[in-house]
C-alpha cells in the first residue's frame, strides 16, 4: 500500500503519522518526506503493508492531519493508461514491449493516434488502436473526438508518447495531473516547435529531453525527469534528431515508471519526486 | 544537530524516535531512514533543531531503542582533519583551497607527507606540513611515526589525498571507521598498484575513482562514492592517468563532504549514504 | 563506401591514401585516424563516395601500403545478424523492434535460443526462431547444432543477446571478431556468473554494463562500450539486476550501431572505435 | 607544432595538406578534419613534428588552399592570460593553482577584479593583482581602464573566471574569439541574471554550466562545453548555486584546456571542438 500526503507543514506530522500507521498494525517499509521551508509545506510517501482498510487509514489519517491535506492510499495495484501518438514509434515500441511482458507497472489499455501508420505495431502486440485524425476538423472536434475516446477507457494516467499535436486547456483540465509528455529538449530551452532544429542552429553542445505533466501552458508544465546527452560539431539537426530517440524514449520510461509507484506530487508548477 | 542511529529493525522505530523529539520540543528538518530487509536493521538520519541538551537527548533515545543499537548525536560543528600526502598535489590542493575560503566543512590541522615537496604549497596556505619519510625504516617504525604525529593533532577523520604507501592493519584499527582513501579506479576493478597502467593493458572504455574508508584489506573498505569518465582508444596509461586527476579530485572532495555532514553509516564492508 | 585500414604506421600514409582516393575520384566524406605509438600501428576509418568499383580500389591501396596491411572495402549495405537469447527479453526486444522499423542497420536473419519461451516474441515480429536446448548433450553437440544453424544464415555478425552459455574456443574461432556479447557488469569488474550479486555483495555505488567481441578467455575479449549508472544502498541485488536491464539494453544497442557502420577495428584484444 | 585551417570545402584537401607535410618532412601526429556539408566547409587540425620552419610552411599551404582559408600554425608554447573575477574564487583557485603547478598549459599573467577581495588569493600564488572598480564610473570609463591594464600584458585569452559585469561590444571586439566566459546554466537556458534562481523557480531536475567565447550579445556566444548535474526538489537556489560551483569550476577548466592546445575554431556563432 502506497500512502501519499502533502499538507501545510507542521511540528509532529512524521510522529503522527508513524503512529498512526504503528496503531493500525502497519509495518513500514519505506517512509521519504520532504519539506519545502518557504511555505512551509511538508510531503510525504510511506510505502507500508498490513492488516487495515484504507478507508480506514484514511478517516484516521484525515482525523490527525491539517486541514486541507491531500491524501491518497494506493492499494498499489497497476495503473491502466491510453498512450496518444503521431508518427514516431520509438516511445510507443517500448511501452509495448514492457507492457507485452508485465514489466511496465500498468496496463496498455489503447493507443489512439492521430496517423494510422502505428496500427500495425499496436496490433502486433494486440492492443486495440484508434486512428482519430485531425485533419479537415477544428481543434475542439478533434480534441472532443480523443477524449471521448480516452473517456471510455477511464485510464489513470494520459502518456503522450511523441503526440506532436498542442492540447487546449479544456482538454488538459480534464486530467489535472494525470496527462504525461515526452518533449525533446532540456526544457525550459527550446520551447515550442521543431527543439533539435533549434540547438543545431544555437550550436549547443548538449541535446535532452524532458518528461513533464501537461498544463494550459505550452511546454511549461511540472517537470518530472530530464536527461541529456553530449553533441558535437559533427551533428546535423538530423542527427540529433536520431540521437535523441533514445534519451526520449529513456526519459519517458523513467517518468512512467515513477508516475506508476506514486512517486511523483505535484505542487503548483513543480514536482516532489521520491526515489 | 544531526541524530544518526543503526540498530536491529524492529516496528515503531520512526513513531517512537520522532515522538521523543517532538516531546523534546525539538524540529525536524530533514529526516532519512533506511531498513536493509536482508537483516533486517534500521538506519536513520535526522536534522533537528531544538532546545533539547544532546546528552539528555541521548538518554531517552538510548531508552528506546534495542539493545546494540549505534547512536550519535553531532551538535554540527565542524570536523577537525589531518590529511596524508605522497608526491601528487591535486587532491590536496583541492582540500587546501576550500580550507581556506572556509567551504571544506571541517578544519585541516595538519598535512603529512613522506615526501617533501607539498610543504611549499601546504605552507602556502598557512598549514603545518611535516615531512615523515619511509625510507631506511621498517614499516613499523614508519606508522608509528605518522600515528604519533596524527594522535597529536586528535583529528575526526584522516584523509589519505593520494597517500601511495599501504597501511597496515595495526594502524587502521587505531580508526575505525576514520580513515578515507581515493583509490584511483573504479573497484573492485584494479585492486592495487598503477590502475590506470591496469586499465591501458585491458582496453577499458571508461576509467573512475572509488573512495572508502580504509580496512585491513587493501582497497577492499566499505566504499563512499564513485565516478567514471569516459576514455577510448586515444588514451595512453599517461593520459588516463591525467585524466583521471579530475575524477580523483571530485570523488574524493564529494566523499568528505558526505562525511563531514555525518551521512555516511558503515555497516559491515558496507555504506549506507544518506543524501 | 567504407573503407577501414589497419597497418605498421609509417610516413606519408595518409597522403598516399588521399591522394589514391582523390586519383579515383573518391569524395572523402569523413576520414578517421588514429596511431598507436607504442608499436606504431596506423589506422584509418574513410566514408567516401564515387564512381570507382571496389576490387580496383582495393588493388591500388594494396598496392600502396605496407605488407601485412588489413582492408576491408565496404559498400556499407545492412549486415546480416543471426541472435543468440536464453530467457531474458530486453536485449532482443530492443533489436527486433529497431529491426522492424529498419532502424537497426542490419537484417536478423533468425534467432536461436536454447529456451522456449522468446519464440513467440520473435515469430511475432516474424523472425525465424529454432529453439535449440543445452539439456541433455554434451557442450560439444550442442555447439554444433549451433555452429550448424549459424552457418545455414551465413551472418556478418553473431549477437549474444543475455545467451547465458560459455561457448568454447573452437567455436568462436569460426566467427573472429563477429561475435558480439553483451556482459551486466563494467568489466573487468565481476568477471562471470551472477555480477549483480557480486555487486551488491561488494557494496559498489555504480553498476555498468560491457559489450565485447568474445574471444577464447570468458569475460576478457575487446571491448567495445561500456557505460555505467549509479546504484545506492537501497538497492537489492533483484534492484541492480532490475535497473540494469537498461544499461545493458543501451550499450548492446550501441555497440551494434557501432560494428554495423564498420567503426571498430580489432587489434590484440583492444579495439579502435571510430565515431 | 599545431596547425589549424578552415576554408571552403574542396575535393582533395587533405590530398594537398598531407601532401605538403610529407614534402616539408613533418611527421604527422594526429589529425582531425571536420566538413560542414551545409555551406560546405573544411576544418582540420593538424599536430606534426618536423623540422620545417612555420613560415614556409605556411606559405606552402597559403598556395595550395582555397582563397580565404583562415590559417595558424602554432609551435605550441604556453598561452599567455589575464584573468577577470568579481568575488567569487572557485574558477580562479582552480586556475591559479594548476597554473602553480605548471598543468593549466598557459602562463597567467595577472589577475583583475572589480572588488578586492581576491587580492589576497592571487597574491598567496605570487600573481598580480589589480583592483578596478565598477563604482562610481561609467561603463566607457570602466571598460576602458580594464583593456588598458589587459592591453599592458598583450594576452592571448582573457579569461571571465565568473566575473559578473556585462562588456559593451566595444570591449569584445578587441579581442574576437580570445574571451573565454563561463556561464552558470546550459545554455540557452537561463540566459541573464540569476540563472540559479531562474532554474529553482522553474522547477527543473538538472542544472549546467556553459563555457563560451563572449560576443556583442549577451550569453549568445559560440559555445565550447558545457555538462549538467542532477538536482531534485530538495535543493533550494542556494543549494543549486552551491552545486553549481563543482560544475562551473569544471567546465570552465576544460574550455581553457581546449583552447590552450587551439582545439576550439570559430565559425560564425559555432564552434568545432577537436578532441
Amino acid at each position: 500500500m502506497v500512502i501519499v500526503i502533502q499538507c501545510r507543514d507542521e511540528v509532529g506530522l512524521i510522529a503522527g503519522i508513524s503512529r498512526i500507521l504503528a496503531e493500525s498494525k502497519m509495518n513500514i517499509i519505506s517512509m521519504l518526506e520532504h519539506v519545502d521551508p518557504s511555505e512551509p509545506r511538508f510531503f510525504v510517501r510511506v510505502e507500508s503493508d498490513g492488516p487495515v482498510d484504507p478507508a480506514t487509514l484514511r478517516t484516521r489519517l484525515l482525523d490527525f492531519l491539517p486541514n486541507g491535506a491531500e491524501l491518497s492510499i494506493d492499494p498499489f495495484p497497476n495503473k491502466r493508461i491510453v498512450v496518444l501518438v503521431t508518427k514516431e514509434h520509438h516511445c510507443l515500441s517500448d511501452i509495448l514491449v514492457r507492457n507485452h511482458f508485465k514489466t511496465l507497472g500498468a496496463e496498455v489499455l489503447a493507443v489512439i493516434g492521430n496517423h494510422a501508420n502505428l496500427r500495425e505495431l499496436s496490433e502486433r502486440f494486440g492492443i486495440p488502436y484508434h486512428t482519430i485524425s485531425h485533419e479537415g476538423k477544428t481543434k475542439e472536434v478533434f480534441e472532443a473526438e480523443i477524449l471521448s475516446q480516452i473517456d471510455h477507457y477511464a485510464p489513470d494516467f494520459v502518456v503522450l508518447a511523441k503526440f506532436m499535436r498542442i492540447l487546449s486547456p479544456s482538454f488538459v483540465e480534464k486530467y489535472p495531473s494525470r496527462v504525461i509528455n515526452i518533449h525533446h529538449s532540456f526544457l525550459p530551452a527550446f520551447v515550442g516547435a521543431d527543439p533539435y532544429r533549434q540547438a543545431y542552429a544555437r550550436g549547443v553542445k548538449l541535446i535532452g529531453a524532458t518528461a513533464h505533466f501537461v498544463t494550459n501552458d505550452l511546454d511549461d508544465g511540472p517537470i518530472i525527469t530530464q536527461q541529456i546527452i553530449p553533441v558535437d560539431h559533427t551533428y546535423t539537426a538530423a542527427n540529433m534528431r536520431k540521437a535523441g530517440l533514445e534519451i526520449e524514449t529513456a526519459v519517458l520510461a523513467r517518468a512512467l515508471n515513477l508516475a506508476f509507484e506514486d512517486r511523483i506530487l505535484v505542487h503548483g508548477n513543480k514536482t516532489v519526486v521520491f526515489e
